[in-house]
C-alpha cells in the first residue's frame, strides 16, 4: 500500500525570513516530519503548490481535485491551510471519489518549535489507513465528515456542524 | 466517547537530571504532549508506573491487564517502552477483552527535542478510534496486530513476524 | 554587581499568534532566556517598550537614554531590534553616559526554535561585565563600538563600517 | 583574531542512543552552535577527545595543556565536562601560559532542547575576547578565576571557593 501525500502550503510549512521578518514559503517540511516520526509507511509525495490557504483560488482547488482523481494511489493525505480547509474538502467530497482523502494541517509552524504539525501528521496517516472511502478533515486529534466541519475562528478549534 | 491513556513509562518519558548525568523519570509528558497537539479528544489519564520496559515484571503487566479489564472506556491507549512492548501485546492479546487497545511509545524521550513521540500519540489517539477491537501496536506510522509484530533490535524499527 | 536589563522588543520577543498566523509581541522571554542559560548573574530586568525596531520613534529612543542615565546600576543590557540597533546605540553614545551600555537583540523569534538570541544574551551580558565604559553593540559573537557599527542588510551581518 | 576552540566532550556533547537507550557521543555540535548563534568570528576547532569529565585522566590534562601551549592562537576556549572542570582549569593555571583561556561546558546536553550550552558558548566567547590572560571558568553568565571557583554538586552552580 502506498499513501500520496499532496502538499498545497499553508501554515505548517511557514518559514520565518530573517532578513525582512516575514513569513514565507520556502520547501515542504513533510521529509523532515516523516524522519522525526520514524515513519516506515511507503509514501509518494507530490508539491502542487505553495500557498496560504486565504489565497487558494478556485482553480487551485480544481489543480488539488483533479490530481486525487488521476493518482493511481487511493489512500491521499493532502496538507493544507486551516483557515478554507473545510470548503477544499467539500468540493473534494462533492467529487465523489472512490478514495479516502484525509485533509490536515497545522496551527503553528512546524519550524516554531512548539507545532501541532507533526502530532496532525500522525494522526492523519493513521486514519487515512483505517477509514472507508470518502472525505474528512483531521485536525485536534478528531475526523470530521466533508460536509460537517469548521474551523471556530475564535479558538482555533475544528468542530462538527450540527 | 472518551479515551483511557494508561502510562507505564518508557523512554516516551525520561528525562535527564542535570546533576547526575543519568536519565529518570519525574512525571509523564502525556498533558504537555496533548496540548502541544491541540487534542480536543476527551481522555482519562491514569498513571500505572513510571518504568523502562526492560524492567517490566509480570506483575506489572498484570496490572495492565486488570486496568484495561475494569475502566469502563472500551478504547485504551498504553505507552509503554518499546523493547518489550510486543510481549505486553502479546499477554493483552490473550487476554481477549472486548476493546480497542493500542500500545506505543517512542525510540527518542519526548523532553529531547527529536523525539518520535508526539507523532506517535497522533497516530495511537487516530487508530484507537477507528480499529476495530482487538491489541495492537502503533509505531512508525503502522498498527501492528498483537500477535505479529516484534521490534527490530538493529535498526529500531517494528516489524511483522510473517 | 546588579547588570540592568531594559527590554525593548525586536525580533528576539516576536510571537506567532496562531489565530490570525501574524506575528505579535505578548511578554518578554527574558526570564526565560535567562533560566535556560541557567543565569546566576543578579539582574533588574525592566520592560520598556514592546515594539519593531523599524516603528521605534524618536521619542522612544529618548526613554530609553533617560533610564539609561537615571538607574542607579552601571552596566546596562538593552535588547532591541536588529533593524535601527544602530541608531539608538548612536544616540545612547553621542549621551557620553559613564557606563557600560550593550545592544543586542536576535534575527530569530526567541520561541522559533532556532533563535540566536540565547547565544546573543550569553554574550551580551558577558561583554558588559567586562568591557570599559561606552556604548556597544553585540552581536553575531562579535562587540561593536556605537559609532562603528552597522547591519548588513543583505547578509544580516553586523559589521564596521570602516 | 582567530579563537582556538578545543573540544574536549562533556554533557555539551552528549547524545541519545536510540537504539539501547544510553548517552554517548558521537560527534561534537560545535559548528552548529556556531552556526545557530550566527557567529561571524574566526574560529579554528579542534577535537582532542569526546569524553565525560569524570573519566579524563592526568595524561588527557596533559594533551589539553600541550595543546594550549603548542597552538599559535592565544585566545582560547575549551569545552569540557562540568564536573572536573575546575581541576583542568587549575592544572592549566599553574602552566602559566600568556594567553586567555576560558573552559565552559553545559549541564544539559545541546541536543537535548533545554541545553543551556548556546548560552554559555556566546558567553564564553564574549569574555575569551576581552578578559586579560589568564584561566578562567565561564558557567551560569559569570567568570571565575582558576584558583577560586569549584561546582556546587547539589545545585549544580558554579561559585567562588571564598
Amino acid at each position: 500500500m502506498v499513501i500520496k501525500i499532496l502538499i498545497t502550503g499553508g501554515t505548517f510549512d511557514k518559514e520565518y525570513d530573517e532578513l525582512n521578518g516575514k513569513l514565507f514559503f520556502k520547501d515542504t517540511h513533510l521529509p523532515e516530519i516523516l524522519k522525526l516520526g520514524r515513519s516506515n509507511l511507503s509514501v509518494e509525495v507530490r508539491t502542487l503548490m505553495m500557498i496560504d490557504s486565504l489565497e487558494m483560488s478556485d482553480a487551485d482547488r480544481q489543480i488539488i481535485i483533479n490530481h486525487c482523481k488521476q493518482c493511481k494511489e487511493d489512500k491521499i493525505v493532502i496538507t493544507h491551510g486551516t483557515d478554507t480547509m473545510d470548503i477544499t474538502a467539500r468540493l473534494l467530497g462533492l467529487a465523489e471519489l472512490d478514495k479516502t482523502i484525509v485533509l490536515t494541517g497545522a496551527m503553528i509552524p512546524y519550524k516554531f518549535g512548539s507545532s501541532d504539525g507533526l502530532f496532525n501528521m500522525g494522526s492523519a496517516l493513521a486514519f487515512v489507513q483505517t477509514l472507508p472511502k470518502g472525505v474528512y478533515v483531521v485536525m485536534n486529534g478528531k475526523y470530521f465528515n466533508f460536509d460537517n466541519v469548521r474551523k471556530n475562528k475564535s479558538s482555533g478549534i475544528f468542530e462538527e456542524l450540527k
